[in-house]
Parts: C-alpha cells; structure tokens; sequence
C-alpha cells in the first residue's frame, strides 16, 4: 500500500484525486490538505507520495515543504519556469526524493505531445490550437507551451529550417501567439473542456494529431501511474511521457 | 452565349478563369487584360460581364473602368472596404450596370458563411480558424472577415449575450483577433489550400462547420453562376449567397 | 405555469428532464411516472404536456395513452417507424392534440440536420459518420437515420444524380450501410457521448457539418422549447427544427 | 548517382515518379517500362534501383523478373497478400537484392500508422476511417488495411481487451468492416484525395491522429528516400517506417 497525501485537495481537480486515491486498491489516503493548512512532517501523516493540484501562486512553495517533510511529490499545477524547476531539481537531488512536474496528465494529451515531438522535424510547418472552456483565465495552456517547446527542441536539434510565413499585414493579431518559433492559437469555447490539436505540413500533405480530454477523470489513469512509478525516477522529472517510458 | 472579358487574366486565378469561360458552353472569352493593360470600350471587346481577379491596390479602379466601358462586372479580388463599396454603390447605380463583389466563390465556403450566421444565435460561443498556405500575405482572410461580420451581426440583431471569455493572462497573444466581437484565429500550413472552420458551443454541446478548397477548380462553378445570374441583381451585391437564393 | 408529466422519469434522459423541468420558471412537474406505472388521466394528473423518453418497445403505447388522457406529448424515445408515425398521427388529429417526435433535441443536431439538407443539393458526393459510446446497442442512431433521409429528399427533389462511387472489392463491408441512397458510417468510441458528422464534396473542396453533444444536459434546451411551443402545432410533428422555425 | 527503372512508367503515380527522378540531382533515370514492355536485364538499362507503380495484377511478377534482372525493387503498388510476400521474401533472400514494400510513402501516413500502433495499447477503443476520392475501387485502402492490422498486433502483443461495442442492431451494416478485431469504415467523396482518420477512446479522453494526402507529390519524399535508402535492408522490407528508423 502506497500512502498518499493530496494537497488542494478541496479544488476539483484535487478531489478528483482524493476519489481516485480512495478507489484504488493499492494506495491509502492519509491526509488532505488545502489553503490555510500548514505543510509538516505532522500534517502529512507519514505520506510516501503527496500530489499537488494546488494553484500556480503556492505549488512551487508547497513542494519544497512537502521534500522538507519527506515525501515524494507529483505536481499537476501550472504556472512554472525554468527557474523554478531548476530550485526544485536542487532540492529534489540533495534529499534523494523524486518530484514528477507534468503539465498534462491526460495519456492522450502526453501521447500528442511525443508524437507532435516526433513528427515535427519531418514537416515544413507546425502549429499548435488548444482549446478549452471559457472561464479558463491563462492562455495558451500549460501543455500548448509544452508541446511548442518540444516541437521547437526536435527542430533546432534536428537543424530545420524556420517555419515559412509570409503574412505582412495582419491588423488584428489572428496569426496568434509565437512560442520559440511555433504559431501557437487558443479558442475559447463553451461546452468544450480541454483540447489540442497540432498541425503539420509539407507540400501535398498535412498531419494532424489532436486529444480530447472531456472529463477530469480523463487524467486520473496517468495520476495513478505516477503515483506508482515516480520513485523509480530519482530527482526532478517534467512530464508523464518519462513515466510511461515513451 | 455570354460575351466575357476576364481582368488579372494572366494570375493563378485568372487564368484559371479563363480556362474556365473557354469551357463553358454558353460564354465567350472576347478580352484578357492584365497589368499594364488599359481598360476601356475598345479593350472589353463588347464584353457583357467582366470578371477581376486582379490585385487589392487595382481592383477598385478596374471596376469603375469596368462600369464605364458599360459591363457588369463580378469580382473575386480581397481588399475591400466599406467605403469602397460605397463608391461602386454609386457608381453601379447610376450607370444600371450590375456588380458582384464576393470573398470567396467557393460553394463549401459561402454555405459556411450562412449556416454560421444562422446558427450563431443559437450558442454562447463562436470561434473562426482560417487556415491557408504559407505563401498568402494577409490575415486573415476576406473569407473570415466575412464570416465573422456575419455572425457579429446576427448576433447583435438576436441580441445575444457577449462572447464568454475569462482570459486574464495571454502575454503571447495567442487568443487572436478580434472582429466585431468574434475572435478569429489564422493558421498558415504548407500543404493547406483554403479552409476555414467555424466553431460554435452552448453546454454540453458543440457545432463545427468546415469548408475547405483544395484547388482553384472549386471556384468555378460559382463564378460561372455569378456570370450567368449577376444581371438580374441590379446594382452592387456583395457575396456569393445572395445568388444562390440562400 | 405549464404542468408537466414525464414517462420513462427513472431514465437516464428521463430523469435528467425531471431535474429540467423542476428548474423551469415556467413549468410544473406534477407526474413522473415509468416502466410499470399505468398511464391514464388519473396518474398523469392533470398535466397539460408529457415528455415520453422511455424504450422503443413502450414509446408508441404510452403516446396513444397519454392522447387518450388528453395530454400533448413530446417523445425523445428512438426506434419509430413510417407506420407508427401515422397511426399517432390520425390519433393526434382526431384528438385535436400536439404531437412531437424528435430524432435529437441537441440544438447543435437540429442545425445539423437542416444545413446538411440544404446543402446537399449542392454538391456531388454526401457521406454520414455517426460516432456514439460503445455501450449503444443499435446502429446507426436515430439522427443519422433521420440526417440521411432528409439528404435523400432533398436531392430526389432537386434531381441530383446518384452519388458516385467505383467501389468494386470491399470484403470486409467497410463502406457502412446504405440508407435511401446515402452511406452512412457508425463508429462506436470509448470517451464519445454522441457526435455525427456529415461529409459533401465537389471537385476540389469539401463541406464538413459536425455536432458534437458532450452531456444530456445539451439536449435540456431543445426539450424545453418543444414544451412550450408545442401547442402552436397541431398534429404530428417530426423534428424539432419545425418548432424552431428554421 | 543511382540508376533508376520505373514500372507502370505511363500511370498516374508512375509518370509523377518518372519526373520525381528526372528531379532528383543523385538520380539517373535509365529506363521506364509499362503494361506490354518485357522485364529482363536488356529492358531495365543496367538500373540499379526499380520502383514498381503498376496495378495489383502483375505486381508480384514485375517483382519477381526485376530480382531476376538483378535490380533492388520499391513497390508502391497494392493488393499484397502474406504469400505473396513470403515468395519475394524467398526470392530477394536468396539473390541478396533488397525489396521494399510500401502500402504508403507518404510520411504523414506512414507517421499516423506508427503513432496509431503505439498508442492503440493505452486506449479501450480503437477504429478507423479512410477517406478517399469515388474513382477507388477497392475498400478498404492497404494503408488502413496496415494500420489496422499494425493495430491490432500491438494490442495483441500488450494483451489488451477486446474492444467494447454493446451494437446488437445494424441491419443496414453501418459498423463497417472488422479486420482482425479493428473495426474500418471507408468513406468515398469528390474533392478527397487519400486522407485516414485513427480515433482512439478512453473514459473521459480521444486521441485522433489524422493524415492527409492532398496531391501525388506528397508521396515523392518518400519514394525517394527509400530509393536511397534500399540497399541498407537485405531481404524484404514491409512498411516506409523501417527505412525512416522509426
């Protein structure tokens, strides 16, 4: 039996987590914790892994609390930079514990990601459209700004050409957001919940691969998974796909 | 039989015009004119109809050369504004001449068009992604613009509620333009020719309507039908549906 | 205040109506009544409008009780037929009672239906891809059925040729089922709740109409505009879009 | 420079390689055969190379004379069976010639067939639709054919469940064709090329991954690349993807 703390636990995606936790035969759920509630080696209730759906103002600072009381950590808050990793990464390696920062815990937005990676340096053009709910206040999405980075990686790695576009004139800014060189669109839309689709193209020819997450409970099997698995992967890891060995 | 002049005759779409007018078996080609070329009563040949596909800096001049050589003209060319139609209003009304200026000529794209206005009244949200190959110089398309006029209007005359939109934080700009309320998003795709996808959502529930052009060839059969009913609309028209009856 | 019985109330749709109607200003629940519960004017207590969302193998008999207790009917159930159409029909005139069946009440398949009638004249080639959650038991669903037969009408009337289609080596039977002339695909997708798809093409581009409901919820809307406005149409009606006056 | 022969040289996919190696600055282009033309090491010029774009019927003879002739063999052409490929497997083995067998070369389907593969064994459900113009006689295409088949291998080896469908009703057959447990709808439609849809389902989540073949050109990258790429693969290859080292 794995035991697990769940910090936001009161949010919608961390009581979704507490349901899952509870219902999964290998795991004990043995402490909840929200705003207002100290992180310590006494409110984690001796923990092995805690999983943080907190908000981007206090995840960085509740994960070196919870590597301060012992306990392994996977994060599935937004809102983080390179620096802050890079703290993490530090605090993570002089402890000896395993941190999972992931920006999406959908399979089927992680598989996208790897695929979009992949696929990029054979293709002339790529962009990216996420699409999520209306009452979302961040634009892109934490796992836009993923997959444009890992595209980006795979490109300059791989020694592609620059993205062609030859757009002069475009009063209104439709041609959306740059991100390291990937075009980068978010849609607004009522009835949808999360959404990427990522395009590619070479001439006579187009790829596309998009993921669909409808429910929370989509990215349930993935938080489960890390649960499980995280502590073979000593120190900071960011993203699910090295949990799942793509 | 229909006597045809073709303008921008020597264009991608212009010549593609005149292949078109050839094989038709009830039109005449009787002039091509291109750049440098002037236009006038000798030069139309006795043209009937006129079709430009010109350039956005010539085009409005070629339709009053046009008008005053005495020829209804249809026009493809992208570039327009409210005070240009303005002044060809006039112009088209005074001489009796009749005047189709249309964004697109594309069926799939004109039915679009419409069923979006329709249906936009209906829903909370509505998102425009227009997509075209990387070479095209503008954003967005006239096509979107249309579009998105459309809706806009339709729904100020219902009198729905603004589009729903909680972004706080987009430093990218990745949520695109907007037009008259409606955001619009532009994707330029190597492999793409045209296309453009109107994205509308209520909760629970979702309508997408898509057009795509593949090849110029998808614009004949409406500048054929523009050719042959353009005379029974008096005056200026603008857009492709008010022929077809929708 | 409008009263309202609901047969088929413990279902899943059934129930979901309950929950709708309580929440209407303008409504009163005052039956909910299901599989075993007699139908008669007694037990639908003085209801002025039913909505039958019960099973195909009930929905008929509970229209001619509720006709006969004096009630007008909205039925949601599937699985009607031309022969079952007309004898509620007669029963419905003779009564001077408002019957409407409907196919979908999701606002966004309504306008799917109806654009894809309308544009199907216009174009060579029309193909239907329903896409359902793989516990549906019968395929293809009831909207598609309805969405290909209102395509086969309007191009019977418009004299369009027949679809075109080479196929002559097709094993497997991947080329779906005919109805009235139009091919029609049913996919069946853990995730999905209930999507179609209606594709028409002409040389060099495409028209794709897609509806996409997520949640029962999307279906509320449309059930509680054919409570209201049902008693404007006498008769049998089929398919909400008649109310909504498209 | 390599010597190159192309067969079914005056086919539509033949003529567009014929000018794809007149193009190419490594490339010789030494001989072109076509339907009535004689297979020996007189007729292929001392090639080096012999891509095969001829029809199902004498596809695997054209392979057979060019191994006698001692020239490497790329066949595009489809319509291949397990014997088939296990006479030329025999064949290119014992005369150390190499043979690729493609059902596609266009990168965007060969990509989508290795991602579908990958990542069919995370998902429940899995199907497939392909989409192409109404002159195709045969459904469903060879490459949804191996998708499918790739598919279902993977979930085999992964031992993954059968695929859930509760369909107990489909008289008019709309679930399509089932090959080897994946079920394939084959879509025909004016104004398509060749385009394939893989739509993959969890509780709450869908990956699709689509590609897109616009125009023959598409296809040239990648015959191309196994041209140069052949000789590196003794024996009989099946599939783009171990070329491309995926």
């Amino acid at each position: 039996m794995i035991a697990v703390a769940v910090t936001g636990a009161k949010g919608r995606m961390g009581s979704t987590v507490v349901e899952a936790v509870k219902a999964a035969p290998d795991m004990q759920l043995v402490a909840q914790l929200d705003a207002g509630d100290e992180i310590n080696t006494d409110t984690v209730c001796a923990a092995q892994v805690a999983v943080d759906f907190s908000t981007p103002s206090v995840t960085e600072s509740n994960v070196h609390a919870l590597l301060d009381a012992g306990v392994h950590v996977v994060v599935g808050t937004t809102g983080w930079n390179e620096e802050a990793y890079e703290r993490v990464r530090v605090h993570a390696d002089s402890s000896g514990l395993s941190v999972l920062i992931a920006p999406n815990f959908a399979i089927s937005a992680v598989l996208a990601m790897k695929f979009a990676a992949i696929a990029a340096t054979y293709f002339e053009s790529a962009e990216i459209i996420e699409m999520h709910h209306p009452n979302k206040v961040d634009a892109p999405s934490g796992t836009a700004l993923a997959t444009a980075r890992g595209i980006a990686a795979a490109r300059k790695k791989a020694g592609c050409a620059p993205i062609p576009d030859a757009t002069e004139s475009d009063p209104a800014g439709t041609r959306g957001g740059n991100i390291e060189g990937i075009p980068v669109h978010a849609v607004r839309l009522r009835g949808l919940t999360a959404s990427e689709e990522i395009l590619l193209g070479n001439p006579g020819e187009q790829l596309v691969i998009r993921s669909d997450s409808f429910d929370r409970i989509a990215f349930m099997p993935g938080v489960l998974l890390a649960i499980r698995t995280l502590t073979q992967h000593p120190g900071l890891t960011v993203g699910l796909d090295v949990l799942m060995g793509l």
